[in-house]
């Protein structure tokens, strides 16, 4: 390759190695560092941002990309060269687009933002939050300002977290999907309920944990480059080349968080450990997406964990390690209990059925404050309107409807619909996974995870970031993101689990 | 103060957090990383060392010195910011002295002779280690002569660590205690011996742990500003401001090291949280020295851990801990047991009569290897020798021998002095303790460990790095770095001991 690559190589190699001390500071911060070690902590993860600024949008990367995209017309446009050159060059367009005047400001508003979020949620109190809100959508607007012209004011924001998205593909997405999710939630409503007390019982911790572990680790999760620890809310994170960790959570009264949240967790971090290791310390040494990633957590906690096929397996296991508990319970009335479907306030205890419905109440809101349309100061009742048309039901305050989540307190806009789009990615993939591999289900009911993790290995972690989330589900599906293979996937399943 | 002041202070609170990065990223590679995540995790830190480097050597650095030192003509001398500036220029004439050619030399001859120092300490053969140990000491040499004119080749060594410090200096308190602690050992050899037999005993964990950690916590170890963990070789570190960790290790079958390693630990770990936050982010938050810190932790390991009236207030609880290992074992013994005196080959093993001994004997070699007077392939032979003169045994081999600091693999040559040194400067400050604190044994015996304490922060540890450890241990103490004091306390507590 030639000099400037090189070049190019080892600026972005030094901005990958802050940002992997960045990612190691994080995951201490968030795990074992003492309370008095907050502030310097703040310092110390400031100055590696600003240098890695720095480094990235440094004039020389503009030069050394001006003239790589000469020298990159003769190449393959796949290679792994190519990518780079288009990746770094979305990231430093991007990076250098915003003043840092702007970056400052937006550091001032999430800071206080996120206090006033804090303040608003523990008194259920919208108020506290609203004129912060207002000033975060005015900073996003100008924002997406410094990218115009777009064909949508959302566009920008969302295209932050999905490279190439468009609004008007995920709204057109979304609205294909709603009335049938929204259908096939009444009819859940009006079947036979099931039963799902039973995972509300004392699980002893060390028993769930031991649990959780083997199951991850049968999946394939690497422990010799990872790790789990517990943090308040799970996270995965990759502190460099050959160390993906994942944290999570136990609930001593309910058997789902700790269970479901350790498998989603490991899903990414699976993905990151996939990544090809000839990307690392470059851009491309990353997901193309969230909703990529999202595709993978979600496939490992879902498609596969609350399956029938693995809990065929593993549930005279979870009967041993919990006899008490579940020594009465049967297979059919565990599997139906872990799936139930129900509306409730909460995004993160949705289930499979209802979770999308939660994601395009938010978009739908970002979108109009977005365009100027919703007064900040209504949201709240524009948030039980959309619940009511949607789940059938009314959040009785404000902490269990429109605070429930911590994201727009940090500024992020666009980034609620990359959880649904995720779904819909992951059901995408498994309908080309069944053709791929003979008997997934077979191989699942006998915990051969090999075969799945090798093709996911190949075929959606190997690549890294170098190519933008539709294009990557084009190629290996034949179609871009859609909800066609979601929609097919919970109706067969819940039709079985209700009689439909 | 002036701009240039201000100017100074934000290039150095950027290195110093640069610092407190690789501080968190070592911790964590030492404590919790995964195994295959160490070539990054060597990217990383070796990406931070560079852009510390470049920015505290920067021209700018050295144009704001400039100026500042004509300011601080005007300065009380003894002020925070004319001592930053003194410290800061001393730390950029030495980081700008040696050329960036002779620091990637070094990290290359550090690497390579530590790994030959691994094989050789495994197959206990000199001779592998020999040739690296040969261009170490040459690398050393060319260093000392970036620093001419010196009055001894080792000066520049030495004063990496000990600022101020000459090898004369050195010297002539080591010929002054040398013979006093030889002659002392003899006597203590003819003497009655103490059994420590019950020391090696299963000592099960969970107790060992909780033990220590409760006295730590007595002495004033700042939990909210720390943590313990468990590493193969015990080390205290600090990650930033509020933030002063400590690791240990638990030996089942022996009680020592766990304990006195982590009341040692813990010594420097208060020493950190003592330092003036007035001084963070520059190089004043930090200690004078390593004798100056090693004067800490030996201090609470064995001036209060191994004395008698700690033990008379912690005995009874250690007994009630380990009942069956114990119970039958009286005060007396336990006390006599825990500072036996015999030769050992191990330095890290040694006791505080013979501790010094070890150390006079490896600053002989080194001096010897600088001046270019030891033939480095005959340095197990000079090994043994010293090692009878001194001790009065002969390490049976390499490994127990001449190969068994990890230091020289490492180039450190001038460090193992600081460690005797600090032995000197605990007792020192002790006697001093005990004018100022009235009745500070009946204290300890009474575990009121807060006056102890209180005097270090205020004398030892507020002014961080402000004073060279002459400076410092004069203003205290009245006198200069000595052996009088710490000879007194060797001769009063083993004529106890072993009814000399």
């Amino acid at each position: 390759m030639s000099k400037e690559m090189d070049q190019l190589k080892e600026i972005l190699a030094e901005v990958s190695d802050l940002n992997n001390a960045s990612a190691v500071l994080g995951w201490d911060q968030q795990t074992y560092m003492p309370p008095r070690g907050a502030e310097a902590r703040g310092q110390a993860l400031g100055t590696l941002e600003k240098l890695a600024h720095e480094k990235f949008t440094s004039p020389e990367v503009g030069k050394l990309l001006d003239a790589l995209e000469k020298q990159a017309a003769s190449w393959d446009p796949d290679s792994d060269e190519a990518r780079l050159v288009k990746v770094t060059r979305r990231g430093f367009n991007d990076a250098t687009k915003v003043p840092s005047t702007m970056v400052i400001e937006r550091a001032e508003l999430t800071t206080m933002g996120n206090q006033a979020w804090q303040e608003a949620r523990s008194k259920s109190e919208f108020s506290i939050f609203e004129p912060h809100l207002v000033k975060l959508v005015d900073w996003a607007r100008r924002f997406a300002e410094l990218f115009a012209p777009y064909d949508h004011v959302y566009d920008p924001v969302l295209d932050q977290f999905e490279p190439g998205m468009k609004a008007a593909d995920v709204k057109a997405i979304f609205d294909e999907i709603r009335p049938k999710q929204v259908d096939l939630i009444k009819r859940i409503s009006e079947a036979q309920q099931v039963d799902d007390s039973f995972l509300h019982q004392e699980f002893p911790e060390k028993q769930q944990w031991d649990f959780g572990v083997d199951v991850v680790t049968a999946f394939g999760y690497d422990w010799s480059q990872g790790r789990l620890d517990k943090t308040t809310h799970p996270f995965q994170t990759t502190l460099g080349v050959g160390d993906h960790r994942i944290t999570t959570r136990v609930y001593p009264d309910f058997f789902n968080p700790y269970f479901f949240g350790t498998l989603h967790e490991a899903g990414h971090a699976m993905h990151a450990q996939g990544v090809s290791e000839d990307l690392k310390r470059t851009p491309l040494y990353d997901s193309p997406s969230l909703a990529i990633g999202e595709s993978q957590s979600r496939m490992w906690e879902n498609l596969v964990g609350r399956s029938k096929p693995f809990w065929e397996h593993y549930y005279p296991k979870l009967q041993k390690a919990f006899p008490d508990q579940l020594g009465k319970v049967d297979m059919e009335t565990f599997y139906k209990g872990i799936n139930k479907v129900a509306p409730s306030y909460i995004r993160v205890e949705a289930d499979e059925a209802t979770y999308n419905l939660h994601i395009m109440l938010r978009m739908e809101l970002e979108m109009a404050m977005m365009e100027g349309e919703a007064e900040v100061h209504k949201l709240p009742v524009y948030w039980s309107e959309l619940f009511e048309k949607y789940l059938g039901v009314t959040p009785p305050n404000d902490k269990e409807g429109v605070l429930q989540d911590v994201h727009w307190s940090f500024g992020l806009m666009g980034y609620f619909s990359t959880y649904a789009l995720g779904n819909l990615v992951s059901a995408q993939l498994w309908e080309v996974i069944e053709r791929d591999i003979p008997d997934i289900s077979g191989k699942i009911r006998n915990a051969e995870f090999a075969p799945l993790l090798g093709w996911l290995n190949q075929h959606v972690h190997a690549p890294g970031a170098k190519f933008e989330p539709q294009e990557m589900v084009q190629r290996i599906t034949g179609s871009k993101i859609n909800g066609d293979a979601y929609l097919r996937y919970l109706e067969t399943k819940f039709s079985d689990i209700y009689g439909l």
